[in-house]
């Protein structure tokens, strides 16, 4: 992104949000065992929105005037010895199209000498502890005051801004696609009875990381994909297993990809994972096709439901009226989460900003379970990137819990049901851009089909 | 490590900590760019060696009677639903060898409770935000009160005890090692002109990973190997260029490896890379050579800094008495670091718990630069691992700072000195135990004589 970039979305953001100062803080290194051994560095995604750069301890301050400074550490003379030759805070400052910079300590002066002339501050929520411990220190409030009062006309104005995903957005989104591609590559080789899960996240995150790419979010890499919170790789894959993969890296400018795809460990489907795989497969495809603006994002996890209960239905797992059954909820049963997420600089863009990225306003979400995952239900516009991830799992604790107590038992057949426990799950994801007329599909087309699949698997 | 390991662990400590009640905590997840895309968690490293669960969100309470708790979150129903079937915080609280486990959400009371009754609260200086911040509402207290009044007692009776390794203990490190090993051969594959220095850093990790193993670190991998604080891996090698590869791993009980080896990118060293290579793996052996019980880790530091003087008085960069000058510091003008740090569940182990780790009660650091690096500096006892890592950098901004201060003039030939601005570092490490009569090198040997690594690479 270049200069004008970061001005213009500043002067964007200045205009929509009325009155007030603005802040955007940076990151700050995250120590994993010891203050000195940090988690590799990743800048807040607002700040790499808004200003772009990538280095920790820095703030951004745009007050009621559009003036904008860019706050961090002064340069060190040392700084030349332990980190050899680099931009200073004016070279940073002059890359985002800041006019000003100053000292990091003389920030919360500031803040304070702003509140004292009665200008609100307007910050984001907090999502760390250690972000909620520097807005306290930086504004001199507790703890719970900062948690309790971020700006929500921010949030509303962020959201708007960065929902709509500028054709360079895109480009990032399809070079993080590019990396994909790549390890589903480098995973098809690894694939196979006796090895273990690792062995596929290994390689499929070395191709990133030889590109100095970092994971946009810890990958899924498990033969038990019905575990939907898995990020464990210690399983040695069976024949007969199904391995499903999903998993993103990041743009030059941090914007993610996000792609899963399940894959048979033998090399080829067998006949019932042949069925429930082209209910997944035909349901995204089915999502997909009707994706347009002004459609709801809950119509289309709706779509996806009904096509997924029919195939269920074919292979003799539900019965009864299908629009009836999804209607009731009785297809999250086996589809348990939501269609799909918003994607930017975060995999699940925006999603310290809460339900306000997914949800009209004033729209809460449903309390029926599995709709109540659905992270995005708001009509889509031009603009907007999003995942469409349908899937189908065979949880056994959830088919045994739901049996006991008769759940939707018009439109489940539990004894069908009882005989794919151990089974898995499956999970097909794609990233598409919403056009002015429908969607595209983003990034080369990585195999999908039952027969691509089984062709890059060797067979 | 089994269940008596750690029930004799904290055996030994209640029993060194004279009163009050010990307070253990584990580590939380770690966000990244929002609250639900953590980075990989990490436990915290006390509560690994004296509990060994590897979970988040946890505490062990030790109280004055011996009593033992283990905190943690109690099972929901839905656990099972969405993680798959695992062992619950009874199970867990069985193998750690503690008797009772309890809510989490009860310790702040329990705390408070034991404080009303005199009974002092022992906990570790708080190395992270969110650490400093769970303490304080666990204890009732300010952030400010919980930074300043960690246990002293505390730590230093942790510092004695985790020092020492066990053969357990050692096998552990060794194991890291035997990744490290691989990691190593998979990069004389990657090196050469033409390829980043991600290829190399990707290629390594990717075994690790492959193998489920965590860095024990962010890697060094460098053609800059003169820049010490570089975590960047956008350089592409050139021949003629020295690839600075510092990296570890963990075992499964997370115990950490440490390893640095210089290669030249065109697979041979150039005359004058070989000699300051030789210089230092001179420095490195009789360094080594001269490790056992008794001997400080500073005479050690001071015997490979004089090695090292005394080969770049060879090579003419150094003048004059090399006695003199290792006593006046000149040689840190190239030998800018210490010679190392103990190792353990940390690859800079305790490093949480301050210079009680390497340095005697009432003996402060050396403000000599250089030396002020050093983070061991006591005697050595039989049981402890430590790297031993010395280095030669060719700093621009170091050097052309002391030339214009004349500093050490009577030891540096500054005219001989600028002819290597550009050079790079060398640097070589190996992790040692200190065995009752001396010191072995502890894994299976990687290439490290001239020779060795020009036939690892391929020549």
């Amino acid at each position: 992104m270049d200069t004008q970039t970061y001005i213009a979305r500043r002067k964007a953001l200045r205009s929509t949000v009325k009155g007030g100062a603005i802040l955007l803080l940076g990151q700050q290194e995250t120590s994993r065992n010891y203050l000195a051994n940090p988690y590799p560095f990743r800048q807040d995604s607002h700040f790499l929105y808004y200003v772009g750069t990538d280095l920790p301890d820095l703030a951004a301050l745009i007050l009621p005037d559009g003036e904008e400074i860019l706050f961090g550490a002064p340069e060190d003379p040392d700084d030349l010895v332990w980190h050899g030759p680099h931009p200073v805070l004016g070279d940073h400052a002059g890359a985002a199209g800041m006019a000003q910079h100053r000292d990091f300590s003389g920030l919360a002066e500031q803040l304070v000498s702003l509140a004292a002339s009665s200008v609100d501050i307007h910050y984001l929520p907090p999502y760390r502890p250690d972000r909620t411990v520097r807005l306290a220190e930086l504004l001199g409030r507790s703890l719970d005051e900062v948690t309790a009062s971020p700006s929500a006309e921010l949030v509303r104005a962020i959201v708007a801004q960065r929902s709509i995903k500028s054709d360079a957005e895109v480009a990032q989104i399809e070079d993080a696609l590019a990396v994909s591609y790549d390890m589903y590559q480098a995973a098809y080789a690894v694939v196979g009875p006796g090895r273990r899960e690792s062995e596929v996240a290994g390689a499929m995150q070395g191709v990133a990381l030889a590109k100095d790419r970092a994971q946009s979010f810890l990958p899924i890499v498990s033969v038990r994909g019905e575990v939907l919170h898995n990020n464990t790789y210690g399983n040695v894959m069976q024949a007969g297993d199904l391995l499903l993969v999903d998993s993103g890296t990041e743009s030059p400018h941090y914007y993610a990809s996000d792609i899963t795809r399940t894959l048979p460990v033998s090399g080829t489907f067998e006949p019932r994972q042949r069925g429930v795989y082209q209910a997944v497969l035909d349901s995204q495809l089915a999502a997909i096709a009707a994706a347009k603006p002004g459609v709801t994002n809950k119509a289309l996890h709706l779509i996806a439901a009904r096509t997924m209960a029919s195939g269920l239905k074919e292979m003799g797992i539900m019965k009864g009226d299908v629009d009836a059954a999804v209607a009731a909820g009785a297809h999250a049963l086996f589809y348990v989460h939501g269609l799909g997420h918003m994607m930017g600089v975060d995999v699940h863009d925006m999603e310290d900003l809460g339900d306000a990225v997914g949800y009209p306003e004033g729209e809460p979400r449903s309390e029926q379970f599995g709709l109540a995952f659905l992270r995005l239900a708001k009509p889509l516009e031009a603009g907007f990137v999003i995942t469409v991830e349908p899937g189908i799992y065979f949880v056994p604790a959830l088919i045994e819990r739901w049996k006991a107590e008769s759940t939707h038992a018009d439109f489940i057949n539990y004894e069908e049901a009882a005989k794919f426990i151990g089974f898995g799950g499956v999970r097909i994801e794609d990233d598409i851009l919403i056009t002015p007329t429908g969607a595209r599909i983003l990034g080369k087309p990585i195999p999908k089909t039952i027969q691509e699949v089984e062709t890059a698997l060797g067979h």
